[in-house]
C-alpha cells in the first residue's frame, strides 16, 4: 500500500548516519535461523507486512538487514543484523527496543552483542568515569578496589551508620547499600543516607581516608529526583541502580543528575539471562549493557559462590567490562557473593587489578572486627 | 554478631502489618527445593549469614518464611514464602526486589504469583481505571475493545496523522503507537503526538466518535515529564509504557502524572519469561505484574500468531487480568500479533468480552481501506 504524505526522498535524506550491528544467536539450522532473522528485520522495525509497504526508502533504510551469519555450534547460528542508527534516535530505551524489543518474545533468540559506530557512541557515550576516572576520584591505583555492603536489613539508621563508620575507619574503598535497603519504616531512605554518609565522612576525616558510600536509589520514580539530590547533598561517592527493576536508562539519568559514578546492581536482571532457551547473553546483560548505559561498576554474582554463573560467564563479563571500545570507557567488574579472604588472591588473578572485589558477609563475620577486617582486606590487595 | 544501636523491641514494633506471600516454583525434589527456599528466605532479605545475626526480631520478622510447599509436577515444587510487608515499603520496585531480586539470578526458580494482603493493596492499589473505568471513558459496553497500531515506522508525522484520522473516521476504539515509534529524526515525539492527536480529534468530531490515541512514552527519563505532559495537553486517551525497557514503576508514575489510563507493552519483557530454566511465569509477567503496577490494558503476543505463547499461557494471562482480586481492578488483556478478521470470532470466544483485540497489519492490508476496515472490525464486534 501507499501512504499519503509519505516522501521517499525526505526519508532517504534523514537516514544518513552509519548503521549499527547487533549480534544474535538463533537456534536452528542455517535455513531456519535465516528465516527467523528475516522476520526479525521486520519485527524490530516496521512490524508490518513488508511486501505491503510501497516505500523504497523504508525498505532500504528502516528495515533491519542481515549482514553476516555463521555456525555457532550446538544447533545455534550467529547472525548479525544491522539497523539504521536513526531508529534508535537519542533514547537509550529505544536503542534497546530496536535491539531486542519484540524479538525477546520469540524463544531461541539470544542477544549477544551491540556494535555501535563512532557517531552513535557520541549519542550513547557510556560511563562518565570508568576505571580511570573512578581511580582518580578515590586515589586508588595499582590494585583492585575493595568494596563491601551495608547490611543486614532490619537495622535502624544509627546501627547502619555505625557500620559505615567502622568501614571508613578500616579504609574500605566503597561501601554500597545492600540492594534490599530502600525506604523502609525501620530505616527510611533519608535517615539512612544522611546518617551513614555523615558517619562515613567522620571516619574518613579521622584517618584521612576516602571511603565512598553508595546508596541504593532503585525506588519509585516519584521520589527519584529527591533521592538523587539527597545523595549529592550528603556527599555520597556514587549511587547504585538496579536496571532490572528500573530500566537501564536510569543509569545514565542518575549519572547526569548527580554527576556521580553509578554502580549497576543485577537484582531482577537474572530473569533476562539466557539459560538455554533464549534471552540476553550473560556478558552482554551484565557487562556490555551496564557499560553502554553509563555504569562505572557492574556488580554480578561470582562463580563458585551461592549463585549460578560459570567461570566462563564471569570471564565474559570481565572481558566485556574491560575491552577497548574506543571512546566508551572500560568499567570495573565487581564479582560478589560468597567472597572470603582466602578467595581474594584467586579472584585477583582471575579478574585482574581493574576489578572491584565485593566482600559482604565474609568481611563482617571474619574474626577481628569490621574496621580491622577492612584494613586486612586492603592490605591483602596492596600486596602485589 | 551483635550490632550497636540495634533495638529489638523497636524493630518488632515496626513490623506489625500483615505479611505477603509469594508463590514460586523451584526445580528439584522436596528436600532440594526446600533447601533452595530456605536460602531464598535469607537471600531476598538480609543477605547475610543468618546464624551470625543476633537480633531476634530480624529472625522473626525480616527473614522470609516458608509457608507451604507441594509437588508441582515434572520435577518442580511449588513453595510459598512470606515476607514482611514493611520490607517492600511503599516503593513498587522494592516490592519486586523483595519478590525476585537476587533469586532471579539462581536458575530453576520461577516467580509464579504475588499475594498481597488488604493493607498492602492500599499501598499498591493497581489500575486507576481498569475494565469498568476504561469502558466509561470510551462509552463502549458489551463487547471487546477494538484496537489498532499506528505504523509503519519511517512515515513522517503527517502520514501517521492521516492514518490516525482514518482510524478515527472508522470509529476504532483505540489507536496505539507501534512500540518502535519513539523520538526519531523522521518523526519526532512532539510532532507525531501533536499531529496524530489533532487528526484523531478531527476524525472524532466528524463522526461523533471516541477514538483514543495512545502514544508510546517508553523513552529516556530525561524527557519523561515533558512527554507525559504533552500527551495530556494533546488530549491523548492513554499512554503506553514498556516496563521491560523502563521498569514496572513507570506504569504507576505515568498514571499518576497524567491521570490517563496506561497500556502495558511487552517489549524486552520476553527475556524474563520462564521458558523452562527459571524466570517469571507468563501469567505473572504479562498479567499480574502489569495489573499490580497499575496498567489498565496489558498487550501480549497472541497464541497462533508469529510469537510463541501457547494457548494455555494466553489463558493464564487472560485469567490473571480478569480474576477477582478485591480492590485491585480487573484489566483488559490485549492479545496481539497476526490478528485478522477471520480470527476475531474465535478470539472473542476465547478471551471473552472484557478483552481488547489488537489488529495491526491485518487491518491495514485487508481490502477496503483503513476507515472502512475499522468500521468492519467494530461491526464484527457489535454482533453478539
Amino acid at each position: 500500500m501507499k501512504f499519503e504524505h509519505y516522501d521517499d526522498a525526505a526519508l532517504r535524506a534523514q537516514l544518513r548516519g552509519d548503521r549499527f550491528a547487533v549480534v544474535y544467536r538463533i537456534r536452528g539450522g542455517e535455513r531456519e535461523a535465516l528465516e527467523i532473522a528475516e522476520a526479525m528485520c521486520v519485527e524490530q522495525t516496521v512490524e508490518f507486512p513488508a511486501r505491503h509497504i510501497e516505500c523504497p526508502a523504508i525498505h532500504d533504510g528502516i528495515l533491519g538487514q542481515i549482514d553476516y551469519d555463521e555456525d555457532a555450534g550446538d544447533g545455534w547460528r550467529r547472525v548479525d543484523i544491522t539497523y539504521a542508527g536513526e531508529i534508535a534516535g537519542a533514547d537509550f530505551p529505544q536503542l534497546l527496543n530496536v535491539v531486542f524489543g519484540n524479538s525477546s518474545l520469540i524463544p531461541g533468540i539470544v542477544l549477544e552483542r551491540i556494535c555501535l559506530p563512532e557517531d552513535m557512541k557520541r549519542t550513547f557515550p557510556g560511563p562518565r568515569f570508568g576505571v580511570e576516572g573512578l581511580r582518580e576520584r578515590l586515589g586508588v591505583y595499582g590494585r583492585p578496589l575493595a568494596v563491601t555492603a551495608l547490611k543486614p536489613m532490619g537495622l535502624p539508621p544509627a546501627a547502619l551508620a555505625e557500620i559505615g563508620y567502622q568501614c571508613a575507619l578500616g579504609g574500605i574503598d566503597m561501601l554500597k547499600d545492600d540492594h534490599g535497603l530502600m525506604d523502609q519504616p525501620f530505616a527510611s531512605f533519608r535517615e539512612r543516607v544522611e546518617q551513614v554518609a555523615a558517619a562515613v565522612r567522620r571516619g574518613n576525616e579521622e584517618i584521612g581516608g576516602h571511603t565512598a558510600y553508595i546508596p541504593n536509589v532503585s525506588g519509585s520514580l516519584r521520589h527519584m529526583d529527591d533521592r538523587l539530590k539527597l545523595a549529592v547533598d550528603c556527599g555520597c561517592g556514587a549511587v547504585m541502580v538496579a536496571p532490572g527493576l528500573m530500566g537501564f536508562d536510569l543509569i545514565g539519568y542518575a549519572a547526569e543528575k548527580t554527576g556521580l559514578p553509578v554502580v549497576c546492581h543485577p537484582a531482577w536482571l537474572g530473569s533476562s539471562l539466557h539459560r538455554g532457551e533464549g534471552g540476553v547473553d550473560c556478558a552482554c546483560l551484565l557487562g556490555q549493557l551496564p557499560r553502554l548505559a553509563g555504569a562505572d561498576i557492574t556488580v554480578f554474582p561470582n562463580f563458585g559462590g551461592r549463585f549460578s554463573l560459570t567461570e566462563a560467564e564471569c570471564a565474559g563479563i570481565r572481558d566485556m567490562a574491560g575491552e577497548d571500545q574506543g571512546t566508551v570507557r572500560p568499567i570495573f567488574p565487581a564479582p560478589a557473593g560468597g567472597m572470603t579472604f582466602d578467595k581474594v588472591p584467586r579472584m585477583r588473578s582471575f579478574y585482574g587489578d581493574d576489578a572491584a572485589l565485593l566482600m559482604g558477609g565474609g568481611l563482617f563475620t571474619a574474626p577481628g572486627g569490621l574496621a580491622e577486617n577492612c584494613r586486612r582486606f586492603i592490605e591483602q590487595l596492596n600486596k602485589v
